[in-house]
């Protein structure tokens, strides 16, 4: 399955707890869209936050956080990753 | 130990073997400036490659791609994995 990393540009003086709770949220629909979040990173001082995750499609990605939240991501990369 | 996430944009039609071999060089030098890299991620469609790794700073984590190859990330954040 694809592996992807993603993007998002979020507003300045958004909290850890707000991540969190929309990081629930994509869990909480991942399945429907046959995606499942890997792991996720962020930096609350500048307002971004990496989602890494395996999907069947971008598109499919892009699906799991329209409906858990509407957050999108601002880019979104397929990733190979590194031994 | 601070983690960081750093990411490159590299040149189009950088190779995935230029990107390996790019890590190697950082694996090589990372110990002399307390820097462990985790893991990285690469798009050679879009030229971009993101490093995980944890550094006591943003500058040692800076001086390991300096002296290992001299291709200095664009972007670093200091991030917090997310539960």
């Amino acid at each position: 399955m694809p592996l992807y990393l993603d993007i998002h540009h979020l507003v300045e003086g958004v909290t850890a707890e707000q991540i969190e709770e929309a990081h629930e949220k994509d869990l909480a629909v991942q399945k429907k869209y046959g995606v499942k979040y890997l792991r996720y990173w962020y930096d609350v001082t500048s307002g971004r936050a990496f989602c890494l995750m395996e999907a069947p499609s971008k598109e499919a990605a892009t699906a799991v956080h329209r409906e858990a939240h509407g957050l999108l991501a601002d880019e979104i990369f397929e990733v190979t990753e590194g031994v």
